[in-house]
């Protein structure tokens, strides 16, 4: 049964091509990442852009040095065959999708890890809260806001937020769980009329899929992962790689282990 | 200044009957409680409706043995002669108002002591956030709702709660801060329709006044300790005695002392 293999299991099967794809319910427990590989150039801005906006961009580990494929902290790690499908940028388009980057590696790359909402989620399921997106076995919904980030060199942007509906008593759990985990995004940024935040259509997400709202339950909206993406393809750099939708980093780390207490 | 006595200062001049009325606002920073006193008979049923609601009903101290007014927990208090104001119920009804109950006092009598959300208030204010009963100088508003306290002995009811409106990022904050003091209420039990929770007009509060709600503000209702009182006029208890509105008592402990963490 693939999701009982471990982490280590599950990343030397997908370096070896045997694993393609979601990794979403793969080693469950372990914190899973968002990665984005930039030139040393532009490294140190993105890291000032992740530390000014740490809801949307929570930052796990980066690479010790530029061209150190490793990333030791998050398990026994090469950058270049770990993921199940990257996406590489040229000049801020999407260029092509790869199942490794080994022939495009450079010894000026830096890699950071980004925490990921699959870890709040589990923490929210623990608990006993119903997950929408996860019960109706969808992509979670995902929209961009009015909310302005804090810029940093040549990224900027406005904040995307992903939506979970819950009735209220739940909305106020889901605060306390995941105000436990700054490290995956941490409580929610905004909950309730979507308009406050410049979102108009909350049955067309930006990003993901649609999920239904009960009359009883309020939209909470939480800070997301695509936010630095976004902010990525907008900086228009002439390279950069990110994992592919859904087929992230999946660490050593088990989530308790993000636990603020 | 009043503001600035000690508590036990405080209570030294509600004893000489010096002080009269509204102890809020007075010795900032010291957690003022909610005050229930009850034959020995039916406090050990008080006692179990404290702890199956803890939040409408959160028991922070009561007397060592029947008949012992002294609260040692909470500072050197004789609890006949220390609050402002007393309210004597006899077979469920408001009986008289008095300044003591020295002349009442028996020794099988009870005392509990609640918290009350003089405290949490004052730890919002200091996060920054404006508590609107605060900035308009009025009774916060509370409400009968229809969410159910679980039952002890003669004690039932329905829970009220009060309502302080904030804006989403403000409501969520203060859920988080409230979390950290379960002893005076803790988190928010709904946020948002309040219909949700059987109350039809928010404009007309069924104690205290109501506050403005500005447009982009949701309502947020947090349990409140007349939830117990309510339950103690329903249980028309042959003899029972209550601080008077607003005439709490004032203890030596610290607001911060109260943190869970």
């Amino acid at each position: 049964m693939p999701a009982s293999m471990t982490p280590a299991q599950l990343r030397q099967s997908i370096r070896r091509g045997e694993h393609r794809g979601n990794t979403s319910g793969f080693a469950p427990g372990h914190v899973q990442c968002n990665i984005v590989i930039l030139p040393a150039a532009v490294a140190g801005d993105f890291l000032r852009f992740c530390q000014a906006n740490p809801k949307p961009c929570p930052l796990i580990a980066s690479s010790d040095t530029p061209g150190d494929a490793a990333l030791p902290l998050l398990g026994d790690i090469d950058i270049r065959t770990d993921l199940p499908g990257y996406r590489i940028f040229r000049e801020g388009k999407l260029s092509e999708e790869r199942q490794d980057i080994v022939e495009l590696w450079r010894d000026d790359l830096v890699t950071f890890a980004l925490g990921c909402s699959f870890s709040f989620e589990e923490a929210l399921l623990a608990d006993g809260l119903e997950v929408r997106n996860i019960t109706e076995q969808v992509n979670v919904p995902m929209y961009r806001t009015n909310i302005d980030c804090r810029s940093a060199g040549p990224f900027a942007g406005k904040m995307v937020v992903s939506m979970r509906p819950f009735r209220a008593a739940d909305a106020i759990r889901a605060v306390q769980i995941c105000t436990r985990f700054p490290s995956v995004h941490g409580a929610p940024v905004h909950l309730g009329d979507p308009a406050l935040i410049g979102i108009d259509a909350i049955g067309k997400p930006d990003f993901g899929d649609p999920v239904s709202i009960a009359a009883d339950e309020l939209p909470v909206f939480w800070a997301c992962g695509v936010t630095p993406q976004v902010a990525l393809e907008r900086a228009a750099l002439p390279f950069a790689i990110t994992h592919s939708p859904g087929c992230m980093l999946v660490t050593d780390l088990r989530n308790s282990q993000l636990a603020m207490l």
